[in-house]
């Protein structure tokens, strides 16, 4: 892959600017897309990034809205990237599950691939998430595949947003099929760090006791796989720059309550005392436990996180607190 | 749906053309999109087809290619239509099974239905096929939904086109249901009649014998549901008129050995002695047997056919004598 030239989408969102540093790591040249290529953009991610302005001054970012058919098509025709890594969907906090923008990233993905493999893409790495699995039935653990006689965990997703990130994933291996193209999809489960919607779990609570006000909380006993938003780019990377191919849960594996994870960022953030556990009811259809197996991760990929829960829950409430 | 307006697309098609005059009769107003809308897509079907030339004067014709985002976009908006039937796609003997265009159709497809929803559309129809189901698991008659017991018929598309056509119902299902939009999936099997593809098995066949050239097949033991096109497109107007959701096949019920289907047409058109069953090999692939059940169609839908296979196949083979 050394010298590879890769087309990043979502290059500027919560996954895809982690992943740039990975990727420049990796030896890869980078084509970031991203809507807004602007200062904010294009800057380093701030924070416990060892990012390095010249790093990211390799990078070659191209200005293009993906769901700009014209566009798109001749960005990817130019770029002419034989790896690519799919990370662009709508992602709007609270409207994301139902909003009927996700039939537009199901268009937007498909001419996407079949674009980048007309002009001569080899391997597609796209993201996917826990969302389609079928909830009721996730067990202990999501498995992606059969594996040593367990059969995989059904798919069944609960909502528009994984419904269309299911779909997606059905087309597209059956024309990676027809195209001889190398495929993989990243199904990311809960994920936290540094640039994340304040509106979300970590820094919505974070927030409130850094600045000595109340948290309110559902019970916290659901059991959840937390990972790192850069643990979750590097797994990105690791599975783009191998063969595996198919569904791969890029997760922690290990389930934690909610709680616990309250509890680290009250303890990173102070103001224990100001936590309300069970001030809020739970979402509808919240499953009790959804959790990675990540057999494939681990032993087909390679990949393990280098992030503790301690040590990210610690350096997000630290980046939340400096910025 | 007395006066109601109906968006129906792939208007100049196998199907679609024949969907125009029940569609008439059941006192819809039509608005038919084609891509192309001249003298010859427009005039009424020949052969068996009991549609006056003033029928189809009571047509709108729109020319439009739903491949091209911005000018079907225009067209939905401006028709408006309460119902919707949709029946393009990519379907060019031979090619359809793989061609890349099906993923362009499944995008085309989601934002018809999401142009027509936030036009004031209701209810949505849209072909679906046989090839979404898992062949190898279709046991004596592919089921849509549980029913009294019986488990649905796995799918598992072994096509780009199956997997496109489900990937496709998987996303509408779950929109209809945020949007509010009543929609149902008709589930099409194997169809003969006027105005087939001349490579096709019943056209093939009767060409050749008609021209008392030998005519090769398969060995002909495999069992099929075969439903006329006439019938076809009635029950997709049946199913439009009413308010029965989700998938339903639209199918006769009954196994046939193309064999027999192969008898019917060397008896109507002559020279059955140059008939050579087993002169070619099956297809890849091919199931033994591929037959719907209709307990949806017939029951709940109140459909059935009107066009006996005997009937159907002498008609089809007249329309070629004379064509």
């Amino acid at each position: 892959m050394s010298g590879s030239r890769v087309l990043l989408t979502g290059a500027s969102g919560l996954i895809g600017s982690r992943a740039i540093e990975p990727l420049l790591a990796a030896g890869y040249q980078v084509h970031a897309l991203a809507r807004r290529t602007g200062a904010a953009a294009i800057a380093a991610p701030a924070g416990d990034s060892a990012a390095s302005a010249a790093d990211f001054a390799a990078v070659t970012w191209h200005e293009v809205d993906l769901l700009d058919e014209r566009a798109s098509a001749a960005a990817v025709r130019e770029i002419a990237a034989e790896h690519l890594l799919h990370l662009a969907w709508c992602t709007e906090h609270g409207r994301f599950w139902d909003a009927p923008e996700n039939l537009d990233w199901v268009a937007a993905s498909l001419r996407l691939l079949r674009n980048f493999a007309d002009a001569g893409g080899r391997r597609a790495v796209l993201a996917g998430t826990c969302a389609e699995y079928d909830w009721a039935a996730a067990g202990e653990a999501c498995l992606e595949l059969e594996r040593d006689g367990r059969p995989a965990t059904p798919e069944a997703p609960a909502t528009l947003y994984g419904t269309c990130k299911r779909a997606t994933r059905l087309v597209a291996e059956a024309y990676a099929r027809e195209a001889a193209l190398s495929l993989a999809w990243g199904r990311v489960f809960l994920l936290y760090g540094p640039g994340e919607d304040e509106r979300r779990l970590v820094p919505g609570v974070a927030r409130a006791l850094l600045s000595s006000s109340e948290a309110p909380t559902s019970d916290g006993a659901q059991i959840r796989d937390f990972m790192h938003v850069d643990d979750v780019a590097a797994g990105f990377v690791a599975l783009l720059a191998g063969s595996v191919e198919g569904p791969v849960n890029i997760a922690s594996g290990d389930g934690v309550p909610i709680a616990d994870v309250l509890a680290l960022i009250a303890r990173a953030a102070g103001h224990p005392e100001l936590l309300r556990l069970g001030a809020l009811p739970r979402r509808d259809g919240e499953p009790d436990r959804l959790v990675a197996d990540i057999a494939r991760l681990r032993h087909e990929v390679g990949f393990r996180p280098a992030i503790s829960l301690e040590q990210g829950i610690a350096g997000t409430v630290e980046s939340l607190r400096a910025g």
